[in-house]
């Protein structure tokens, strides 16, 4: 796989996985982001929608989303953008480039919340790109590609605007409730798209240059390493399985403990069995058990049925299918062990693992490089809107740290400082890109 | 104890916990029960509260239990018996014994059921005391004792009936709602008792000569074993613990496995713990984990809290203590192996183990031996009526098989012939205390 060859190539470069902070570059300018003003857009942005824990409750299509809109559009005008809402009700702000022939940079991210959620999460990226194009116009520096800057509607409900953005986007999709109480129709219009056309919000495989995201790290990794900067090798695929275990409910007084079928002992042995079997191999694959119920759920009934759920995340899709079959060949053991049955079921969730383009990681390397940041190559363990646009176009990702590696929480917080690494790792990426691809 | 040392006698006897069946004995005359009428009064009785399932739902102070009362006590004036009810309302029919200096002989169980029950339980016990007493009639033999043959009251509501005549019911055990939606002391009054007078329904110790119960196994032992009688050494104890565990919520994506403090991990650990300590050393101790919950309770969140329930019983008090404490021992052990906390907080069940008495106990040997019918010592994992006597009077309870272990379920069922062999060894039982105690 030539990804992995790339990366392979990186890691000899900097004989390791983590790349140390090495002395400047003077091979060629840097831009430099002004930090101030992009630190002041993230304090004015997070107070809508504050929480009184001092996070931010920005839920898809709710007056507090259309309200931190408009002030982003605001600023991207200010900025010398062209911005338009498309039929999806994505956020779009145009600076032009240098060669009408070629297809636009994107670089964006989203600012809905979950609920009760935090200020960093989404905001950090659609500020760091505005960030970025403004920069670019205070320096004057013309682009060859045109530049997009993307704020993605609806990304925390399931990636509704970056999928519109691919194409995908069904009208059962359109139909689902969101958070805010509205359809993702009626909140699509609510926010000024128009979802009777919106297949015209849809992009062509080459229609896009790259696209490029700046994100908190949303774990724990870049903090503990001391690391500025995580250059996102692929966002990892996801498989959920509703797993059934049947045993024999029964009388927890007058069972001998020979004579029991307990569906939870053996559900026990296989949470056991699901951390074994990820951890015993090498790699950053993880897995889940999240949920558990037990019947009929009394202290004296020994539980005849267990139902658990299974996540796998790993950016091997074969690697995934892999470690199922060994949990369920192991699973299957302990029933024959424990006089119970396993099923399994998948939930269908089926997210392909997206890779970022090598390129893109090129580019990103070399800023970090550029402007002296220590990096290292890490996959992205939550989903991002980045994963729709791998369908159309080369991605890449930016990480800063994350404090204690907490996400979806009010005590989400990255430094001022690692805001502005990731928008001139962002800017320099591009510029980068702007040189690189077609 | 003197218990454990009658009970090794017996198995030094026998060659082991199970008793063969052996030779019929011809030492002295053996009474026996009229079988066809024992199974036809059962079939009679079964029919009041009869579910579509062929079980019976004959909740305490339901209609259905006051028209099953009804029907007893017309038989019970059948068989020549002196019937009351008393201030708790339970029925009492008594016979009169030749020596008025004795305290009487009590035999008895319920005929209440839990909701959705089975036709069983409880109504064995009380049907073939009433054959007993009615055999004695049929025969002519007038036992020194007076002989009592009792209906408790709400025995599956928590042996209300047989509480009262232990002198434990408190006004808040009066005001508790019942199952038919009556309060225990409206159920009382429905039934014929007088709750503002149920202190007058308490027997004192020593006012009993001793009390027998026959019932169904409720468990699959002596099924699997082949046995026909189990002569019950004592009702378990019983404690419950409310388990906490502590561990922290996080990205089941972004937290890398050796990076998680997984409360289900260490609860999956546990739930084994408990397993392995409990059947760890020799006995009959049971222990179960029949509750668990996981939070957030997301496929996506690794869980950072976890509650489950611990039930341990046994018929010694001191040993449910010890199991308990290696228990806790090997769960903080874990909770250090996992970065989780373990709290246990006990839910005051506080059920002290009943042990029955060596002369009932003999009485029943004997009993069973004389019939030639197999037999084995062994707990009662559930509880009944015979454990509130246990603090005026010597107790014994005998069990008959239960098919396939099955209970307070519609598919409970004992054979015809079981029943028999229950209500014979209840009634040479008898004749054999009557002939043993003061």
């Amino acid at each position: 796989m030539n990804r992995r060859h790339f990366s392979r190539l990186l890691l000899a470069a900097a004989g390791g996985v983590a790349f140390p902070r090495r002395a400047r570059s003077i091979t060629r300018p840097q831009v430099r982001v002004n930090g101030s003003r992009l630190n002041r857009l993230f304090e004015q942005l997070r107070r809508v929608g504050r929480t009184p824990a001092g996070g931010v409750e920005r839920l898809a299509y709710s007056e507090e989303d259309r309200q931190a809109r408009e002030t982003v559009m605001g600023w991207m005008r200010e900025a010398g953008l062209d911005v338009r809402i498309d039929e999806a009700a994505n956020i779009i702000a145009r600076r032009a480039g240098s060669d009408p022939d070629l297809p636009p940079l994107l670089a964006g991210s989203h600012i809905d919340s979950v609920p009760d959620g935090g200020a960093y999460d989404g905001n950090v990226g659609a500020l760091g790109a505005l960030e970025a194009a403004w920069t670019l116009a205070d320096e004057g520096i013309v682009t060859r590609h045109p530049l997009e800057i993307v704020i993605f509607q609806n990304e925390e409900g399931g990636l509704y605007g970056s999928e519109a953005m691919a194409g995908r986007l069904t009208e059962a999709d359109l139909d689902q409730v969101s958070q805010s109480g509205r359809t993702v129709r009626e909140g699509i219009a609510f926010l000024g798209g128009t979802p009777d056309r919106i297949r015209n919000a849809a992009r062509r495989s080459g229609e896009i240059g790259a696209y490029l995201e700046l994100h908190i790290e949303q774990g724990g990794m870049l903090e503990a390493e001391g690391m500025d900067i995580g250059v996102v090798e692929g966002i990892v695929g996801i498989e959920w399985w509703d797993v059934t275990v049947e045993g024999f409910a029964n009388h927890a007084g007058t069972t001998p403990m020979d004579g029991r079928r307990d569906a939870l002992l053996a559900a026990a042995r296989f949470v056991e069995a699901v951390n074994d079997i990820v951890t015993g191999i090498p790699g950053r694959q993880v897995g889940t058990v999240g949920q558990i119920a037990a019947y009929p759920g009394a202290p004296n009934v020994i539980p005849g049925r267990v139902t658990a759920s299974l996540e796998l995340r790993d950016l091997d899709a074969e690697r995934i299918q892999t470690l199922f079959r060994r949990i369920r060949a192991e699973a299957n053991a302990i029933g024959e062990r424990t006089g119970t049955t396993f099923t399994f079921v998948s939930r269908g969730l089926d997210i392909a693992p997206a890779l970022t383009d090598q390129r893109v990681q090129g580019a990103i390397v070399g800023a970090a490089r550029e402007l002296s940041l220590s990096f290292r190559l890490m996959p992205s363990g939550a989903g991002h809107d980045a994963q729709s646009l791998a369908a159309l176009a080369p991605i890449g990702m930016i990480f800063i740290p994350s404090a204690g590696g907490v996400s979806h929480s009010p005590r989400e917080h990255s430094d001022p400082e690692d805001l502005v690494n990731g928008a001139n790792v962002l800017v320099n990426g591009l510029l980068g890109l702007d040189g690189m691809v077609g």
